[in-house]
Formats: structure tokens, C-alpha cells, sequence
């Protein structure tokens, strides 16, 4: 057995294949997890997939105790659990254990306001605590994901090492960085997760616009995710849609996809984007369409009753080519990124956390799942000079852009005179134009509400509040 | 000075009104606000309003104590002040002066979960609490509100009379309700303001393509507003809008929306409609684009930098005619209260609140900012044999459906297509299409995350979570 400074507790998905990596590494981590026999069942798996490298892990049955005796200090100790009341019933169960100095990390999924207080409970016990934010699913875990990490950097020292080692290389370089106190790892990666939303959607809107739309057979939507996937499009994302298009059923030999239930599940990353925007005077609604999207998609029975009484085709005669389908979806993406930020810099603006935007973009070019060929140049323009912090107003998005929206305008039309839903779409597309708007149409709204609620407002040639004439 | 059992604190705009209508309804009423000086002031506006009605109204200065003490039990204490901090604040005041059987009162908007824990705390006490929404801006406190009330049923009996009395009457039958239990009103007066936010934001949008994009005069629209109040979209917001528009700046001369900032304020309501429908799983996608709207009015100089770079008219030759303009309104409209009513169902659901749909859209049908022709046609539906509980399925909507979507789908792909912002309409469309999908396109994101991250999937044609074969 090798004393070591780390441990791990929760060897489900995520738990079992972060341990393999840390130990694959070289570095030595004892693990345990709610039973005796799942720890023992995975370091089977570790030595059948490690071989030697395996001894790096000491497995320590279900027990805290065994866990905590395992480390040298200052002990630094990993969860990878469902987010919610667990982690405080872990932190409940851990800190009578631990001794000044110490820290836990929550690796996984937690609100961001959730990580907030917890660490100023620790920190009320001279411990430490960090939330760290882990993207890429299990194969990200197991092989490097993304690291969006928050909390006291002190601490996060102690690690650093072994988080670099462990995290998806971008041309040699580790995706991993300490982007600020307390929450701003756990919210940097729920905004991911929102642009994650986000994108996904965007992808299933294109997929409908091709089936319904144009008529595309599965195979042949496939076909076309794959060209593009080595385009200006090239993500991880796009890669996967190809894949799963091209993948066949086993039982059915029908596409993958068509023997699938369209409900989408959520948990909770996407909504907590959403809230967070309005709760800090913004908008994500690129991301909230999604998250709508998701939300409608489990009435099943009411669309049953929304097509018997309301649905049917309605032909109209217009077409979308592939180009315009692509260029839509590359700028559309551009905007949910874009917004993304917005969410983000008034986060840390509010909590005053500092995060550096670039090396956010930067530690997303590999691992994670939203990575694409985008990101490059969204860390450019973020270290360039960007109005407004704002990447419409980027000139490396100019050309992009003005082609982008062309496409987009078509797109939007020709789906909603189908009635193709293309709620992303649409919802990106407005915002774009709204911010394009020096003028706006709100001074009515302001107007409506003076008159039947004395709000007031103000004037374009004077300061302070005023009042209609209706008040007169 | 009459001795009664209704108190009133907060003397501000609503507070003032409430009391006038209170007291010319011939219910005595003590009342007390921060500023002593600010009780007799009042006073003085009262007796020169009401003439002898206006002994009904108790001054007590600025005293808690002499307001109590004004009252005979079981006391009734209505608050009218700010959503906030300063309610609980007057709670720890009032509470060691009450004795059980004593009722609170807040008739702010605030927000349900608060309302909810302060009925708790109050019962504790052996004391009531009940939460009221007062709808109808100023000029309703004072003439007849509409008023949604939810807390304890028998602490509501004691004012019922009253309540009612002072409440807008539609066809003589007061819009005054008790809805159901702790946050039901408050609940209820949330999504009122969230489809109020809704249907302001689809109205300045008409404005925005009458002048951006028809070249209409401001008199022009204001016109067309007028005359289209005294058809199927009869309203209280068509109504005032076509009386903003007509209004002219004694300043400069100009049309008093020329002179208006368009920078929109919120306090809370549109928001919080939006959040807590993601709360409960669903998604009031055309209110969240209200609330987009207002928040991204207020980067102005950003969106001057958008005019700069991303700006321009773009023509395309299509215009939209008025009865495609009124149509589109209309079904929007629609489709905003269908979306606030399922958020309602929802919470209702959650709660165990048992709201009366039906119940509510009749007393929305006069007082409150929403009322509109359509209310009787929603609460006639509600009555009925509803599908899903989901408008969008009402049989007396149907012939509007058809028309005013056909109506819809051209004014959002002709706004799409000249760069104007139309987010609401597009919303409230995608949200149509979507229901109208009996096979929707998340089968693809439900692919997507069971490749990245083995979430599994439900199949078409068998129970139960599956992987795709991307896992075999």
C-alpha cells in the first residue's frame, strides 16, 4: 500500500473511470463508496485494466474512517457523487475526521451557490473546500476531461499537479485552470453544460428541419453531420450526431435513432443557466429554448392531442440547401457561446471572481463536450480588446456573422412557414437582432407601464424620471 | 372614531387607494404609515375626496401600538409595501402586538415561497396569514381591483365582504377570489404580471414592425391600436397602448413615446413566473422573452455598438397588413395566457393548491392589466372537458387557432427576414409547433447523452432504460 495525500469517495461512472486516470498517471489515491463490495468489484476492474499501475489504489471497503487513516496531510479528498443533499451529508460525515488544513473537492455537478456555502462552512472549521467542475463523460473522465476548478488556491496547490496530469491536452497544453474562488469553477461549468443545451438542440432542430423538412432519410442526415464535422463546424458534438445517426439497432436493424423515445431527460445544469441569467438581469434564451424543448418533450400525450387537432403538413414549397443549414447552425452556435459569456462575466462581475473568459474558451478546446474548432478563436477575441465583452461584436466573427445570420433569417422563415419548431434558432436570432437595435421598442413598454402604474420613466433628452402627459 | 377591525399599513400609491375605496364602501379602517406626517396628509387628501365617507378612516400616525390597539378583534392588518425584507420586518413588529385568531395580510407581490413560509411562522403563533394579489395598477386599488387571495379560508371569511366590495365588478359579480391555500394568490398575481410582461412585449413588437419595418407614424400605430380595441382583441393594454400613442410631449410636441427612453424596468414578477415554471419542469418560453427583452434594453450602449456594426435595414419587399397584424396579436395572446395556465396547473398540482382555473380567468376579466375579451371564452373552456388542462386544445379557440397562426407564421418569417426583433411572437410560435409534434426530434439528444454519458434512453417499442449501440 502507498500513502498518498488523495482520496476518492464515489466509484460510480464518473468515480471509477477519474480513480483509473489518477492512477494511470502514477498517482497514488485510496477510493471507497457506499458498499464494501463495489470497491472491491472495482479495483478488479482497475487491475484487469491497469495492470500494475493498479497497486497506485488503495481500496478502503465502505468506510470513511479506513479512507481518512489512508492519507498523509494535508489530506485532499474527491467526491464524485449525485449533486445535492449528498455532498452535505458527505461533508457531515467527513469533517469530524479531518484536521485544519485539509480539503474536500466536489467533483461533481453542484450549484453553484450550494458550493458557495459549503466552503464558508469549512473554511468556519479552518478546512478547505473546492469545487471542481468535470466535463467530458465517462471517456473524458477516464482518458482526460476538461477541469473548471473554484475554491482557495492555497489548496487547489496541493493538486494542481495531479489535475493537470489527469486532463485533456490541447496541443500539449493541460485543460485545466483554477478560475476563481469559491463557485466560479461549478459556474463556469454550468454555463458549459447551458451552451451544451444549447448546441444540442440546435443539432435536433437541424435533424427535424432534414426529416420533416426535406425529407432526408436517417442515413443521409448522418452522412451529411460527418462532412460537416470536418468543417468550421468540427466539434465533439457534431462528430457524436454522425455517429449515433449511423449507428442501427440490433433488434430492430432500424437507425438507432428511430426506435428512440423523444423525451429528453435534464439534470439541472440547463435550468440552473437559466435561472442564473435572469437572477443576474440576464438572458440566456438560446439556452432556455432548449431547456423548454426538453421540458415539452416529455408531454408526450398532449403532442399526441397537438397533432390530432392542430398538426398536419403545410407545404409551402421552400427549401433549405446543406450550406445554409450549416452556416445557420455554425453562427447559431457562435450566438449560444456568445451568450453563454454574457451569463458568465455578469456572474463574475456580481461575485466578483475574476474569471479570465480566455482561458475559459482555452480549457474547452479539448475533453469537454462542447470543444470545437470555435473555441480558438473565441480566446483570441476574448484577449484582444472586446466591446461590451460581447463575441457579436468580434471582429474575427465579422465575416462569419454576416454570412451566419443570411442563413439564419432563411432558415427561421422557412421553418416557421412549415411549422418545423425551431425554437434555438429562433430565440438566437432574436436576441441578435435585438442587439442590433440601438433603438429599440421598450419606450412603449415603459410608456404602458407609467400609464397604469406611475413607474415612470426616462427621457432621451433629460436626466431623471419622468411622467407621461396621461399624468397630466 | 369608529371602532373596526380592519387595519392598513403603508400609505404609499396602492396603499392610499386601497384605503379610499375601503373606507367609500362604507368599511371603517385604521391606518399607519412610516412618516406620521405622511398618515395626516393623507387624511387631509381623504376628507377632501371622500367628504364624510372619510370618518371611516382611523389616523394613527406612525404607530403600531394605537393601530392595534384601534382594532377590535379578531383584527385584520392588511400591509401595502414593497415585495421584500420590509414585510417580514412588519411581521416581527405586529406579531407580539396580535393575539391568536388575529390575521396578516400582505397584499404586495410577493413571492410565493415567502408568502408560504410566513403562513407557517404566523400559524405557529396561532395567527393567519393571507396572501393577496391586487391587480389593476393604482387607478384599480382605487375604483375595484381584481383580487386573487390565497391563505387560510376561515381568517378569510372575516374581510370577505369587504374584499369583495371593494373589488372591480364584472357583470356585477365581484372579481374578488379565494383561490386556495398559503401562496395561491401570490402564485396566481405572479403569472398574471408574467402574461401581462408577455402580452406588452407582443404589442411593442407590432409597434416595432409598424415603424421599423411599415414606416408607420406614431399617430399611424396609435390609430390602429384604437381601432383594433374595439375588436376581438379588446383589452385593457390595447387600449391604453392606443391611448399612450395618441399622447403628445408638452415639451417638444413630440409624440410622448419619442421622448421615452427604451430602457425597461422589471420588479420581479415576469421573472420569477419564468423561474419557477423551470422549477416545476415546464418552460413560459413566450414570457421569458418579455423578460429577455426588458434585460437586454438596458444595454444600450451595446446595442448602439450592434447598430454600428451588425446594424442596417435589410429590405426584402415583404409588408404585413393590418388584419395579419391583428390576427397574430391575437393568437399570441392566446398563446401566452395558454403557457401561463399551464404554469399554474403545474403549480397547483405541486402545491395542492386546487386553483379553479375557470375561477381565475373570470375574475381577470375586469380590474386587473390583463383583462381582455378572451377571459370568458378561457374560463368557458376551463369549465369544459379541457384536453391536458392545455388551451391551445379549447375547441372555442380552434377556428382562431388556424387563422391567427397562418397569421403568425408570416409576420415572424417576414420579420425574421428583415432584421426585425420579434422574440415573443417567435417564441409563442415555436411553443405551437412543438405541441403540434406528435414525434418530436429530442430521440437525437436522448442519443447524443447516452453517448457521451451512458444516460440511457427509453425505447418505442419497449419498457424500460436502454443504450444504443454505441455501447455494445
Amino acid at each position: 500500500m502507498t500513502k498518498t495525500n488523495i482520496g476518492l469517495v464515489g466509484l460510480g461512472t464518473m468515480g471509477s473511470a477519474l480513480t483509473l486516470n489518477i492512477a494511470e498517471k502514477g498517482y497514488p489515491i485510496a477510493v471507497t463508496t457506499r458498499l464494501a463490495s463495489r470497491t472491491d468489484e472495482f479495483l478488479e476492474k482497475a487491475r484487469k485494466e491497469l495492470g500494475d499501475a493498479a497497486d497506485k489504489i488503495t481500496g478502503c471497503g465502505d468506510s470513511a474512517e479506513e479512507l481518512v487513516k489512508a492519507l498523509s496531510t494535508p489530506r485532499t479528498i474527491i467526491f464524485m457523487v449525485p449533486a445535492g443533499q449528498i455532498v452535505d451529508d458527505l461533508i457531515e460525515q467527513y469533517k469530524p475526521l479531518l484536521a485544519p488544513g485539509d480539503t474536500l473537492v466536489d467533483a461533481g455537478n453542484a450549484n453553484f451557490h450550494n458550493t458557495r456555502r459549503r466552503g464558508e462552512e469549512m473554511a468556519a472549521s479552518g478546512m478547505h473546500f473546492i469545487g471542481m467542475g468535470v466535463s467530458g463523460g465517462e471517456d473524458g473522465a477516464r482518458h482526460g476531461p476538461s477541469i473548471m476548478v473554484g475554491g482557495d488556491p492555497e489548496s487547489y496547490a496541493h493538486v494542481r499537479e495531479m489535475v493537470e496530469a489527469i486532463s485533456a491536452k490541447f496541443e500539449g497544453a493541460p485543460c485545466a485552470e483554477h478560475l476563481g474562488p469559491d463557485g466560479a469553477g461549478h459556474f463556469v461549468k454550468t454555463v458549459h453544460n447551458g451552451i451544451e443545451y444549447a448546441d444540442m438542440q440546435l443539432i435536433a432542430e437541424v435533424y427535424g428541419l432534414l426529416r420533416d423538412g426535406e425529407g432526408k432519410s436517417v442515413s443521409e442526415i448522418g452522412a451529411l453531420f460527418e462532412g460537416w464535422s470536418n468543417g468550421p463546424l468540427n466539434s465533439y458534438l457534431v462528430e457524436i450526431t454522425a455517429k449515433v445517426l449511423a449507428a442501427i439497432d440490433s433488434k430492430t436493424g432500424d437507425p438507432a435513432v428511430d426506435v428512440i423515445l423523444d423525451r429528453a431527460g435534464q439534470k439541472g445544469t440547463g435550468r440552473w443557466t437559466v435561472i442564473e441569467a435572469l437572477q443576474l438581469g440576464q438572458s440566456a434564451s438560446t439556452i432556455e429554448a432548449a431547456v423548454g424543448a426538453r421540458s415539452w418533450s416529455s408531454d408526450i400525450e398532449a403532442r399526441k392531442t397537438g397533432t390530432e387537432l392542430l398538426g398536419g403538413d403545410i407545404k409551402d414549397g421552400t427549401t433549405l440547401s446543406e450550406p445554409i443549414l450549416e452556416s445557420a447552425l455554425l453562427v447559431s452556435r457562435i450566438l449560444a457561446y456568445a451568450q453563454g459569456f454574457q451569463i458568465l462575466s455578469a456572474a463574475s462581475d456580481k461575485y466578483d471572481w475574476n474569471v479570465d473568459m480566455a482561458r475559459v474558451a482555452e480549457i474547452w478546446r479539448a475533453g469537454c463536450i462542447i470543444r470545437s474548432a470555435l473555441l480558438d478563436d473565441i480566446s483570441a477575441a476574448f484577449r484582444a480588446d472586446l466591446a461590451h465583452g460581447n463575441l457579436l461584436f468580434a471582429p474575427a466573427f465579422a465575416v462569419r456573422l454576416e454570412n451566419g445570420v443570411k442563413a439564419l433569417r432563411a432558415l427561421v422563415a422557412s421553418a416557421v412557414l412549415r411549422g418545423i419548431p425551431v425554437p434555438a434558432f429562433s430565440a438566437a436570432l432574436a436576441w441578435f437582432d435585438t442587439m442590433r437595435q440601438a433603438r429599440g421598442t421598450t419606450n412603449l413598454v415603459q410608456a404602458q407601464r407609467d400609464f397604469f402604474g406611475a413607474h415612470g420613466f426616462e427621457r432621451l433628452d433629460a436626466e431623471g424620471a419622468h411622467h407621461g402627459p396621461w399624468w397630466d
